[in-house]
């Protein structure tokens, strides 16, 4: 697979100037693309530039309101509901973060469910908005129905992610950024171009029946939740993405379960629509609300040297503490710069010279 | 494997004399005895009556003190932190979670973290709490380290569940109550008494390599987290069971990691103690600080009701709604009582000869 390195800043310019001409704000423009390239960096390729297209054809849809008018529409000290417009996720959610931490400030912690959203990117990107403020930030949201929960043939949930962002001291800050089935969806894809057979527990086909397929879910597969099947505990996964959904969704008047709008700007959207949009759920828990955050932070580094000073098991190297993998790609990514496939860079060149904005 | 079944009433009137016995005021007692019993009603024979002779023996061993003076040492609008003074996790969970619920009240939402306390039975038992205030609840706990994170030989982690309960309407409320393991050490004990192998993904021996032995964790084996191993996503597990520990004990200063002390009074205790006691968190969050609860709850049951009429797959009757399965052991033993096996009644029988109570 060819690939060609384009450096940040580069990819910053190209997708700011996109994000400018289908109408999004100078500062809208910047807050989307910031959110959209952290997973370029972070290594999450299929939550990254890769997308951007898609997100043009939802605004092509009228699916995506590059002009949102984003506003509180219910609050209280520690929680609020926003009604994102139909706004790109990757503006909505840093608004709704920004209000969160402004609650965390004052009332310890804020917490804030969102309404008539689009796909935000990485949950991590918006949990880890947090840090700066020695605060723990969390983010969730809901998705496209690919995911059938244990025993069910139907799809019911999205690949749901929960983020999980803790500051340490002199160690790294802890960021568990996780979907909750077995894969996500970027490892199928993976698979998909390497002609390789998925792991048992990642997806079933149509019937219901275990598959092997990375290719299964555009033949009516279902990815499977965390845990793959009963015996492996995947009602957890199912109940854990059932969280992500009632959090985001049920409590803020979104749509959820199979009714969450599709991705994929040419899948019909479903024939109900309960609520509005798709849904996210952002948090934000200032450290001293609980405890001196110095305090914390000792606790924190003597905690994740204690993970990493673990013996391993036989073939292994080391014991990673969550967040080692995103920041390692982030540390080389920041200087060497971020390799896109060629099939990644045809698809950006075609989505620029609809606006005539050259890739370079 | 012989049982005896005995009335809910009959155990609740044995375990409140057992608690008074060993010095708990007459409101402690009924109160720990509540939590612990719930555990036998919803089918968690792991964590219920089981646990008595257990939590006596700390007692004995002056790990658990029967007249905690338990009290708030930090706050903020919707935080706090509370010193459990050594109580039973029994006692000193539902006092954290009526401060949460009480600041939900006020603040919309309530999160409190928990230091120096005990085992507190399922984590179930105390979410529920929020429902009837039209809350959502959550709680979570640490727990003795029996779990290698992904990679690691060493137990770092407790099976450290998680629990969230949400309200309907018509439908029966929502309630996801999950270790953060593959399978529970109680799922463990069932194969024991059966002679049964476990399924893979469950354990793995002293040394790291997959296990089928249920009795493996005397050997130096561990559990392991929820996913099995890395290809199967048990880095999410891992991840959840870190985050259980954070805000249960690095937010609180309990003990976290391997230190948290252990379960049975003849272990000794961690030469290292970060912290005090173990740690909980629990929370509460107002439905009605989002919209109004009566939306909330009609769409809680929409949602149910489309995951109950989900197709199945080959040989399975029906999807399950988190909290189904326990629901009908609790309304089947609420009304024909709860089978103990032979194992338990004489060691409930043993117990209560200390003090001069008679099982019945």
């Amino acid at each position: 697979m060819p690939e060609q390195i384009f450096s940040y800043q580069h990819l910053f310019e190209f997708t700011t100037q996109v994000f400018k001409k289908i109408g999004c704000s100078d500062e809208h423009a910047d807050t989307a693309s910031k959110a959209l390239l952290s997973a370029d960096l972070r290594g999450v390729d299929s939550h990254g530039v890769a997308r951007l297209s898609g997100y043009v054809r939802l605004w092509e849809a009228k699916r995506v309101n590059a002009k949102p008018e984003i506003r509180v529409i219910h609050e209280t000290p520690s929680t609020a509901v926003v009604d994102g417009d139909s706004g790109l996720g990757l503006v909505v959610a840093p608004y709704a973060m920004k209000i969160a931490i402004d609650k965390a400030g004052k009332a310890g912690t804020g917490w804030v469910s969102v309404q008539n959203s689009n796909h935000f990117g990485i949950a991590g990107y918006h949990a880890m908005q947090a840090l700066q403020h020695d605060m723990i930030g969390l983010a969730m949201t809901n998705a496209s129905p690919l995911v059938a929960p244990t025993f069910s043939i139907d799809r019911m949930l999205g690949t749901n992610p929960i983020c999980v962002a803790a500051p340490a001291g002199e160690e790294p800050p802890f960021v568990a950024d996780l979907a909750t089935t077995t894969a996500a969806n970027g490892k199928l894809e993976i698979l998909q171009r390497k002609n390789a057979e998925t792991p048992g527990g990642w997806v079933q086909d149509k019937d219901g029946n275990p598959s092997h397929d990375p290719h299964i879910l555009k033949k009516g597969g279902s990815l499977l939740p965390l845990g793959g099947d009963r015996d492996h505990g995947s009602h957890k996964g199912y109940a854990l993405g059932a969280i992500v959904d009632i959090f985001s969704a049920l409590l803020s008047g979104a749509n959820y379960a199979p009714w969450v709008p599709p991705f994929p700007a040419y899948v019909p959207m479903p024939e109900q629509q309960p609520g509005k949009g798709i849904g996210h759920f952002l948090g934000a828990m200032r450290i001293d609300a609980f405890r001196p955050a110095s305090e914390f932070k000792q606790a924190m580094d003597h905690w994740i040297r204690g993970f990493r000073n673990c013996r391993t098991i036989p073939g292994e190297e080391k014991v990673l503490v969550p967040g080692d993998p995103e920041r390692e790609f982030e540390n080389d990514r920041s200087v060497n710069g971020i390799p896109l496939l060629e099939s990644v860079v045809t698809d950006l060149k075609q989505t620029g010279e609809k606006f005539g904005i050259k890739l370079g």
